[in-house]
């Protein structure tokens, strides 16, 4: 049934002959031939294997610890616990990009105590893995066990086991590290208002980025000076962290980024490069560790669970009047659940006078999350987008329809602080409406099978910030371009396609690179959905610069003024009759005169960039229900979404396609299991179930291009809104097909089946 | 009895924090510890090894190779002739730097004919180096085997057997591929006017640059991209020349510069990273190779060889008024032997009205002759310097004095072009007049050994041309700076130097990489004492960039002009009280607030770069000479260099030092030996006889610093300098200690007995 993307470029011609076209991914045959080099396929001369012992409890004091027989087993070369970390007070905040080093310095390993079962407490480094796993056995601990919540409803509770003395809310130790609120006009004036008010709680589970690469490094150091190389979404976030918690200057530090087999937010932070740093550093050998799939269940971060309240009120003609959530966010262990983007992005999408959003940042013994696409954005926007379909319900109104009445544009005032630019989240729901896959009727229900429609829309800010570029022209006329965040959707091959369109010559003359730290100006994290964004940018002003040394450079050749040359088509030429009359250079032709007429051409830009605006989409999703199983199949799926500007629409669809399939697993299959003893009951993708590609139809992406006007190619970001809609579009859909609203995810079989139970009776 | 070195700087008060200081070398550690990655010290997974067939024969036809039973011998996966390399028609002239393409692609695989014993007929790649040497075994090649010609007079006589047929001298076929001509004034005239006239004829032998380290490559093809790793003096050389003897274009090859065991020259082309390339692109595994120390003798470049007659004419009262010089340079089996610096450097260091100098370059059945060290002029300064001895004593004056009177100065016209700006011959020659090793006398004759002294000047133009530089600035203050040239005589330390220097800030924060081609800007071959020089250049004006950010962000923090803000001892402060009043801002205090005042900082810069003014140097040396065994031994030794600015002494009196060696080892004992077969009979450090640590004393040297004024820190090229007096100061030597003049090195044991039973007929 299913068709590819397609794209709409509404508001602008695309005449162009490399930026929006699908180039040969630069990516695609080393990954598919296995010689792509991720993290651990990395390995130097006398490497040696660092592993990790883990607190067994979820909740405990660490009264001692005893490496002595570890550091005599034969083979082990270091052992290391939390006082080779640097310490950072938790009485001073100490912000490094969106992490606090009070925490960061706690989670890579437990200092005062144990958080967490999974939690690592000391690492050895030995000649073998297996060597450095028995004697992880032989380090003695002394915990003093502690009572443990693990749910971030119980943790609120005023008699819950309290985390951390220091943590006071409303002066008392408390669960709640934090909390974060919006308030546009005044709610109880706006529900006053409304013909109908609804209100409404959710539950949703943590779930896994699941990337399929765990995290994995090795780590040299040699006179004093460490080299990296590891699977991160940030090689400079890496270098930065390691030089806090190790405390090394930065320029004895080179963080190499290898390719990354997924991230999705959870490669943001670092858990061994610090270990396998500090066991380098002690044995004088190279260390490389390795997580196993469980250790990557157990301990690095997944996402929030959550426990939210919506209430919307909106007059009987389908005007929403007012907009009121709670969203209570577990942080894991430590704080820093994304309350910003729960609370945040969940009624970005509306034009509502009166909003009041406020999300509480929640810590419990669970390992500490981590960003996932879209942080804490698809839990808002779970609540908002159920509610938003029994409004649309109970005002008798199609849910395109109302949403469309309801949409934020140009000049609506959104409550997390912007009064919005020209946006395209109207487009998404009227080529919603449109499109066949909402026209066309939904099959019959047959053999006892039931089938719904859903829809729901999503919001994420987008980012700019920090990014440097070097373009560099060779002597042949080919170009190579250095960036300096981590590749994960794409950047390469939009890279190449924005400097080749510049520069006028063809894509396959231009290869990319990412470079390392040491290679290449601070470029922030590949996150936020602002690599395309921010890297787009500065290549484009490096490009720039590049074209203005070629115009100077045919200038000397031809002995006229640089301003009486223009770089049209891949060549310079006389800017006019008056200008002389020249032959045209190419590119490979001034570049072969580089050193004749002043050296070597090329050019680079750092900037913190801004003015990436906010990114909208609206999911239609069908499912086929079969009540006597409880399982949910989704057998249509179609993702509307503006992107500003697609720079290579394979990839965008890629993006777009993944956010959704996570989506999908995150509303119907996925979540973490916690036995009574507070331990993980499903650490493996056997038990974790993550939606695999028979799991799926074909997923639909229709691209809208309403460009971003602060933009020179009019990019927005595009890899976190796909997973904000889906949650509430397959939920509706289900609502759909049952005629039974769920308020708990994942709706799986189990879940399902006592909702149909309860119905029956 | 030695003392180091030691740094006078008669006209620049040396107030400096870090330039002029012996900084801790970076590379220090790694090299002694073993860490430092040179070329063979790279593997990859599923890496195979390459072997090259060799011709057996000086000079033969290639009728036909059959390949077939190696391409079926179990383990090889690829086979590989010169018709795998792209054919440069030998009519048309392609120059790539000073090598031209048409030979290049003849010498890394012998084409039409095999030209000298070891030259490549083929190479085979297979899962081990044993397998594949077998299989190199199995390739049939035809031979039409040739006459041959290995000396260089032997192959200008006009019956020599001719090597090329296209190449013609004066309309004739000719073993003379080029030649090159000096004039200045009339040498007839000139001659005219001496009083003595003295004519000598000399003979030097092919000596090997002798780095530690042999040839060694790893390269990787994948999806037609090419990574080569490899030890050069020049990773854009190697990238170019494989781009050209492959087709890639330059963007698809990313070479990656090896930790380098030393060069001298001889690693300014390459032998066989094209070869693996294509081996690895045909078996689609990463292929290994490296030259055995044989190899290395056999198929990689030594000098020339040379034959040479010097004419000088003097007045009685000591001016040189003029001086002839023909130098006849074997360059191997291809055309490219060092004339320029022959021919171009004999007569530079004197002020002579009327010069004629001529070069010929001679090919014959040897390898194809590299650069080393100064190409050509210490062949050059040889004849000079030591026609210059017997002209002092002629004219009964001392050797030192009769150099002062003709020294070259400012203004001095010199025969191969320049008119001379500031430079520091003189000083040179007067430093070594009060030194106390040429005032100390020598010791009496004992034991039958006698003593001798000799002195002699030299002369290398040094060079600027390309290099690119990029300084980043990191979070924390420090900073790291990417160069582009492999770092051989301390660049890495020089850079960090002069970066600590104008930031104003500590040494240690400041780490130097030499970048890939990929992420560095094109920067030329690390040889012609270029890199000091030019890449202080451009790094000076990145870090002066740097300043300028460094203000303006101050200002922005400040909220004032950045032209009221001055950067002094590592500080921006405002420039006067009227600037307003304010604390200064450390680098590192401006860096940590580089995001919010614009984004990262950093700058780059690439020039082609002019101005290296010439180097000059005198060299005194004692020798004891054993005349019942011919063995000459080197007392002491010490070396007065004018460098313009010695940025880490240390590392410029190793240049001097190793220098002063490798001309020792020319003198006295290395010597390339063919049999009447054509084939060479001492392909191994046993049999070619370097001198080692307990053959030499201490070298002692002497820097001088005559600020170069058209460089920024008044750099002039250091490492050629040194090799070029030795050769004339040690034969000058061994005739003040046996009365008897040498025409002919090495003066190895047996040709110095020779010559004492010709004097005892």
């Amino acid at each position: 049934m299913s068709t590819t993307g397609s794209t709409k470029t509404p508001e602008t011609a695309n005449d162009n002959k490399w930026i929006g076209k699908r180039t040969i991914r630069p990516d695609g045959a080393d990954k598919v031939t296995g010689r792509a080099a991720y993290a651990a396929d990395t390995t130097m001369p006398g490497m040696i294997w660092g592993k990790v012992l883990r607190s067994p409890h979820p909740h405990a004091r660490i009264k001692s610890i005893d490496t002595s027989k570890a550091e005599a087993y034969p083979g082990v070369k270091a052992v290391m616990t939390a006082k080779d970390i640097v310490n950072f007070p938790i009485d001073k905040s100490v912000m490094l990009g969106i992490q606090d080093m009070r925490w960061m310095c706690r989670n890579v390993m437990a200092r005062e105590k144990a958080l967490f079962a999974g939690h690592p407490v000391a690492a050895v480094a030995a000649t073998t893995e297996k060597i450095a796993a028995e004697a992880c056995k032989l380090i003695e601990v002394e915990y003093e066990v502690l009572p443990f919540v693990i749910d971030v409803e119980e943790a609120m509770k005023p008699d819950a086991p309290i985390l951390h003395d220091f943590i006071k809310y409303k002066d008392k130790p408390s669960n709640i590290a934090g909390t974060l609120e919006h308030k546009l006009g005044d709610v109880g004036e706006g529900f006053a208002k409304a013909d109908v008010v609804i209100e409404r709680s959710f539950r949703t589970q943590p779930v896994h980025q699941g990337y399929i690469e765990p995290h994995a490094c090795l780590v040299s150091v040699s006179d004093g000076k460490a080299t990296i190389w590891s699977s991160s979404q940030g090689q400079f976030m890496v270098r930065a962290m390691c030089a806090y918690l190790t405390g090394l200057p930065q320029n004895d530090i080179r963080a190499i980024p290898a390719e990354i087999g997924g991230g999705f937010g959870g490669k943001t932070i670092i858990y061994l490069e610090p270990l396998a740093l500090i066991l380098a550093k002690k044995s004088g050998r190279p260390v490389k560790m390795t997580m196993t799939r469980g250790e990557v269940f157990h301990a690095s971060g997944p996402t929030s669970g959550s426990y939210s309240t919506v209430k919307l009120g909106a007059t009987k003609d389908g005007k929403l009047v007012a907009a009121q959530g709670t969203f209570c966010l577990q942080a894991g262990a430590l704080p820093g659940s994304p309350i910003r983007g729960a609370a945040g992005c969940a009624f970005a999408p509306y034009d509502i006078p009166n909003v009041h959003s406020f999300g509480y940042d929640v810590v419990s013994n669970r390992s500490k999350v981590a960003a996932y696409r879209a942080p804490g954005a698809p839990i808002g926007a779970y609540g908002v987008e159920c509610v938003m379909d029994e409004m649309a319900e109970a005002l008798k109104m199609d849910p395109l329809e109302f949403r469309l009445k309801n949409a934020a544009k140009q000049g609506t005032k959104a409550a997390h602080g912007p009064v919005y630019p020209r946006i395209g989240f109207v487009e998404t729901i009227e080529e919603a409406k449109k499109h066949a896959h909402y026209t066309t009727p939904l099959p019959k229900a047959k053999n006892g099978k039931l089938y719904g429609r859903g829809v729901a829309s999503g919001f994420w800010f987008n980012a700019g910030g920090e990014s440097s570029a070097q373009v560099n022209v060779n002597e042949d006329g080919t170009v190579v371009v250095i960036t300096g965040h981590p590749d994960i959707g794409g950047s390469r091959a939009s890279t190449a396609n924005i400097t080749a369109e510049i520069l006028g010559i063809d894509y396959k003359k231009v290869s990319v690179l990412i470079g390392d730290t040491s290679v290449i100006g601070f470029s922030n994290l590949t996150g936020g959905s602002r690599v395309t964004y921010a890297s787009a940018m500065v290549v484009t002003q490096s490009t720039e610069k590049v074209i203005t040394q070629l115009r100077e450079r045919a200038a000397k050749i031809w002995k006229i003024d640089p301003d009486a040359v223009v770089w049209e088509n891949g060549e310079a030429r006389p800017a006019g009759d008056n200008a002389g009359k020249f032959e045209p250079l190419s590119l490979g032709q001034i570049a072969a005169q580089a050193s004749a007429t002043g050296g070597p051409i090329g050019a680079g830009q750092q900037l913190n960039t801004t003015g990436a605006e906010g990114g909208f989409a609206t999911h239609v999703c069908d499912v086929e229900v079969d009540p006597d199983l409880g399982i949910v199949r989704v057998l249509r799926y179609t993702a509307f979404q503006d992107v500003g500007r697609a720079i290579h629409p394979s990839y965008v669809e890629g993006q777009i396609q993944g956010g959704a399939a996570q989506g999908i697993g995150w509303a119907l299959s996925e979540e973490y299991i916690y036995n009574k003893d507070g331990k993980l009951d499903n650490p493996s993708f056997l038990d974790y179930r993550m939606p695999v590609s028979s799991d799926l139809p074909m997923l639909d992406s229709v691209i809208l291009e309403i460009p971003n006007p602060k933009h020179p190619q009019g990019v927005r970001g595009v890899g976190e809104v796909p997973l904000v809609p889906p949650l509430a579009a397959i939920s509706n859909a289900v609502y759909n097909a049952l005629g039974r609203r769920f308020y708990s995810l994942p709706m799986s079989p189990p879940k399902i089946l006592a909702t149909m139970d309860m119905a029956a009776d």
